[in-house]
């Protein structure tokens, strides 16, 4: 087997809790071996290794673990973006819209447009990224989307509780028992999480319980979408049920919070959603500061968050969402991969998969100092797994 | 000489008040002839020429026109946009610091560094560019960065009167007259505009006119910095002068609103600043809606707004300024051109500059949607005038 060093990193990201200087593991004058896209070796410049691929002094982050999207899909929403920005509130209403394009079109090409995300993703420095179903709505659809999704990660969701479809408004307990009997048998095959939209509009509480509760019995692990639009009883029922996370988080009393810091249940934070949407940012800082476990994702959907870029979803996590630099860097790498309880992902220490992101720039302080600057030079590792 | 076409454009912006539907003045199927970097003919898809350029369908917007930056420097404010992050307010005095270290490098690291920004401005869709001094504030540096600058662009700008040196500090009328003497005298020849900082901490009213009168004198078009930190007298005074434009506009009252409308005065946002400062955000809308002729720039520097990309400007002003999305797009785009006095860009018309951006979308309504993510595909025309 081949081992490659990537050397000359002028200031290398590990977060590590071993290695290295501050809250992010920083070693300067760096460089990684790896072999067969595992790390072997975590070093000075210099290391030795069959092939070198140069950073030119430049500073290097792991891979950003994208823990939340919605990449397969069809259609997009820009009109109902643009009456969004001209003073239209978001309701969620619009994933009826794309659940009806998605039903309507081929296989074939739903993995060709999700192809080119996950390829828009990865130049952007996304090496794993979990994909939910949704935009399905019935048993065959929910499971076409999976298929599809399966075939560029293993992170994949089964979140048939999206919302109720047009054909079930009315009968929402109806549509609720479709989702934890036939349509999760035909999903589970191809899903490793449940995930449901606890949301006014969408499921409540014990809706959502419902659906998580037979995914745990179909061997699925759990995350839950909450409090995004207003306060309720999302967080409170993600740390109940033992989710790995719980998503948005926009709306938080300081009881969720004080549940959400005892508990295992990752804050995932989508602030590319709230820009999209024009809601408030939530106050990261409460959350971190009573000792949450926070991560950041894109949410990429063509609704409610339209982009693959966790750089950009870094900057608003600093500027509006009060984190620090390096708590959103952590945020969009290893609390990403504890979302997604992954231990192979978001470090860069030996046994750790050697995703890497080469970044155009000397410190990793550019990513929020630079907003809207392709900084990514280089992607090493595929947000294929 | 050759022509060559721009063909198979599936939606055109041309900005034109004759052609086209909207306020844009957008074309579906259209394709655009132009010969020598100018347009020869706008029309439906399939017009002749020797050569062909195929833009698959995508959407062709006019280049950005970036009317203000400061380009040429040296260094980087990584740790002060840090601890700014951290709470540390934004007062402008970084601007010594970057002073300094412009002052120490060579003239050859100076053109080279710009030539990167310039490329990766022209990357991000820019076609025309201005670029100011300001890093010099002594008589050989300020004409040394206009002859850096000179290499790519005729927009450059003396701004000499960027801030008080260390040198000068309880002496600023001193400095003053410098600038106004023996240092315009040397910059005047690289120049084909006059700026000044007129803010508190910076210059006042009177340092600010006795400048710009100077400059005036010396055959240069006048701008003006002004009601950035706070209201204060930069927009009148603007106006008064006949400035092209006054640039920021953060605070104004009602009556900067009445005299900008009642102006030839373009006011430029520079939306990416307000991020980078963690500045509110100003509300265009009510400027807009009173009739004042608006830009958008990004202000690119190493201080307050490090980023190249119009792009994310655009989505700035659409989400947190109150902007339609075709407000930004033409104050991106034609808007540049009136706060440049320039009436060869901004638009796609016969006679105008073939400056084009092809998008890698199907409407120019995903450079909001779709923030973070470059969409630029192509870009036609050069930078470098």
């Amino acid at each position: 087997m081949t081992t490659t060093v990537l050397d000359n990193i002028g200031l290398l990201v590990t977060n590590s809790d071993e290695m290295g200087a501050g809250p992010l593991g920083a070693i300067e004058d760096a460089s990684v071996v790896y072999e067969d896209g595992l790390i072997v070796e975590v070093g000075s410049s210099g290391l030795a290794a069959d092939e070198m691929i140069d950073a030119g002094g430049a500073c290097v982050v792991p891979g950003f673990v994208d823990s939340h999207t919605h990449l397969v899909f069809a259609g997009d929403r820009a009109a109902e973006f643009t009456s969004r920005m001209a003073g239209r509130p978001y309701d969620g209403g619009g994933i009826r819209v794309t659940a009806e394009e998605t039903r309507a079109a081929s296989t074939e090409k739903l993995t060709e447009d999700t192809a080119l995300r996950v390829e828009e993703a990865r130049r952007a420095g996304t090496t794993t990224i979990e994909i939910k179903s949704g935009y399905g709505l019935n048993v065959h659809d929910e499971a076409r989307m999976l298929a599809v999704a399966n075939r560029f990660t293993t992170e994949t969701t089964f979140m048939g509780a999206h919302l109720v479809p047009e054909e079930y408004i009315g009968r929402a307990d109806d549509y609720v028992d479709l989702v934890c009997g036939e349509m999760l048998a035909a999903a589970a095959p191809h899903a490793r999480w449940i995930d449901a939209f606890c949301e006014t509009g969408a499921f409540d509480a014990d809706q959502s319980r419902a659906v998580l509760e037979a995914g745990r019995e179909c061997g699925l692990g759990l995350r839950l979408h909450g409090n995004q639009l207003g306060h309720g009883p999302g967080v409170a029922l993600a740390v109940e049920l033992g989710c790995a996370s719980v998503d948005h988080c926009t709306y938080m009393t300081d009881s969720d919070i004080e549940a959400l810091a005892a508990s295992d249940t990752v804050a995932t934070y989508l602030p590319a959603t709230d820009f999209s949407t024009r809601q408030p940012y939530p106050n990261a800082r409460r959350a971190i500061d009573a000792g949450v476990d926070v991560a950041i994702a894109t949410n990429c959907n063509p609704g409610s968050s339209y982009t693959t870029s966790m750089s950009f979803c870094i900057a608003l996590a600093v500027r509006d969402m009060m984190m620090t630099i390096e708590e959103a860097i952590r945020a969009a790498t290893s609390g990403g991969a504890r979302a997604l309880r992954r231990d192979d992902v978001g470090r860069l220490e030996t046994g750790y998969r050697a995703d890497m992101v080469v970044l155009d720039a000397p410190s990793y302080h550019h990513l929020v100092y630079r907003p809207g600057v392709p900084l990514v030079a280089r992607t090493i590792g595929s947000a294929r797994r």
